[in-house]
């Protein structure tokens, strides 16, 4: 697929997609994807487009209605696997979304998101403690808070939590802090960081960042108690999942709650990349909200194709996925 | 002065400022500043206000209007010294704005707003870098450029340079160029940076970052030649001064011009913090300005405070200044 054009229709034959991709980007020969505008598919055509095919790559954008009628179980299979591609650097809830038991492999594209996904945070992060939406319109004697001699507590000291943590370092932050489902003094050692309890995190911490993947145990995490053991100046930036459907490590109504005490900034990680839904944080001066924008450079993005094919690529021939997803 | 509060007449008198300042600080005990609501000081206040005292404190909003009249040149000596305040990192034209050869001893603050500022830098090139003012508006399928394997070019590898620097390496700079008015090895050694001619920083360079001083060598140095010089792609981040009345290192046309080829950001520093200017780079989609909000954190403001404090107690006593602007 050459740059400018996602559009070519090449062996291994025509790869339905979810949605119509516009961007240009590199994909190894051979790999195919519909062309478009941008637009998701209609239903109808999905449908028609799916059926019979081996293949099928859902959106990055985490588009629903990929359910039973579009990746039936009965029509894949060892000997004619359908191989669905889920891009994206961790995949929430993704039997929901992908109906396993369809016989197919899923493959994803994990890694290549955290410098881009880090750096986003980071730019969050600034937004909202220097209070930049804010000063454009009232900057007369407006302060926020720098991170210098500061302490920053990372709930979640994964892959992404790292890379955020040591983007900060050099900002003069005085002590990182972390938590999560155990110590992990191999990840926390490149900035001192203290595994604490999420009580001490959130009592101590001037900069809070999710970086936690949702799960059963972090479903709610961020609640009122949370929320009220904060320091009323403390910055709290969430960079974690959000699905409507299936909740997040976020109380939406206790972060709504508590912005009347503190300077509280979140991305919101959403289903769809269409104008933001309602939501009463939208009219919160003291809240920085954008889109799901975190793997969006044009580097991040490009990389992501080029996986997403070579999953697809291996996945037809049969042989295992550089990144497949165990259901 | 406590917490709170600026508004203690004490020892030694009072201190008239150009403007009231509403923000909380802490003083040395025995510095006094007029307490207010952020107002400018009516001009007539200000020159009653100033008649017979012994120092004066300009806003570290670069006020206007502080001429011969404010501080007559006979009104002070080696026997009145006259001690006058212009808190800020740098200071452009001095002469122009507190009419030098009035006698009298002028301090500033500088050192103390290096973080903050080299912090703003950072937030203001990630705004522009990953388009977070036009994701909210326009998230589908948008793409910005990241730091990744970037090469960074800096104009004026000073303090505020070098702190900028050290804040982007661990976003995964590939390099970083700098220019000035020759190598400094000291202080390009942390980053492996390499001094180049302002040409070749412009064609190589990712992203461009303005930390140098306003000087008639730096005066309109960012002009059509040099936009013209830039790849498409690329960011440009103006954090050096631009006064209204005696000119910029960037040239605002050309730069307007330019904006058609590039994504390009600046802040604009401004001579006052009012709401912005009419300025034809407002109406532009890829240009991310922000007011003179560079030292704007409170622990930078109070040290801010503290230091002119500092420096007009020890004017008051005939003492040299621990930050004495040389005429």
């Amino acid at each position: 697929v050459s740059e400018g054009s996602c559009g070519t229709r090449a062996v291994p034959g025509p790869v339905p997609c979810r949605r119509r991709c516009p961007l240009p980007c590199r994909c190894p020969a051979g790999a195919a994807f519909d062309s478009g505008t941008g637009e998701p598919v209609p239903r109808a055509e999905l449908l028609s487009g799916v059926a019979g095919t081996r293949a099928f790559c859902c959106c990055l954008l985490s588009d629903t209605g990929i359910d039973r009628e579009v990746l039936p179980a009965g029509a894949c299979g060892p000997a004619l696997p359908r191989v669905v591609l889920v891009p994206g650097h961790a995949v929430a809830n993704p039997g929901s979304r992908t109906q396993s038991g369809s016989g197919g492999s899923v493959g994803y594209t994990r890694r290549c998101l955290t410098d881009a996904t880090a750096e986003l945070s980071v730019a969050l992060l600034l937004s909202a403690c220097r209070r930049l939406p804010e000063a454009a319109e009232q900057p007369e004697w407006m302060c926020g808070y720098g991170l210098s001699d500061s302490t920053v507590g990372i709930i979640g000291l994964g892959r992404i939590g790292q890379a955020v943590a040591r983007r900060l370092k050099p900002f003069g932050v005085r002590k990182f802090l972390y938590t999560g489902s155990g110590p992990k003094p191999q990840n926390a050692a490149e900035f001192g960081a203290e595994f604490v309890p999420l009580t001490r995190l959130a009592e101590e911490s001037d900069f809070v960042v999710v970086t936690c993947a949702l799960t059963p145990a972090t479903q709610g995490m961020c609640n009122k108690d949370f929320f009220g053991r904060m320091k009323k100046t403390s910055v709290f930036v969430n960079t974690s999942r959000y699905w409507q459907c299936s909740g997040a490590v976020v109380n939406q109504q206790d972060l709504y709650d508590a912005l009347a005490q503190g300077r509280i900034a979140r991305r919101l990680g959403r289903d769809h990349a269409e104008p933001l839904p309602p939501d009463p944080l939208l009219s919160l001066k003291n809240c920085v909200i954008l889109p799901h924008i975190g793997s969006a450079t044009y580097a991040t993005r490009s990389a992501m194709a080029v996986l997403a094919a070579t999953n697809l690529l291996a996945g037809l021939r049969g042989e295992p996925m550089p990144h497949e997803l165990k259901l």
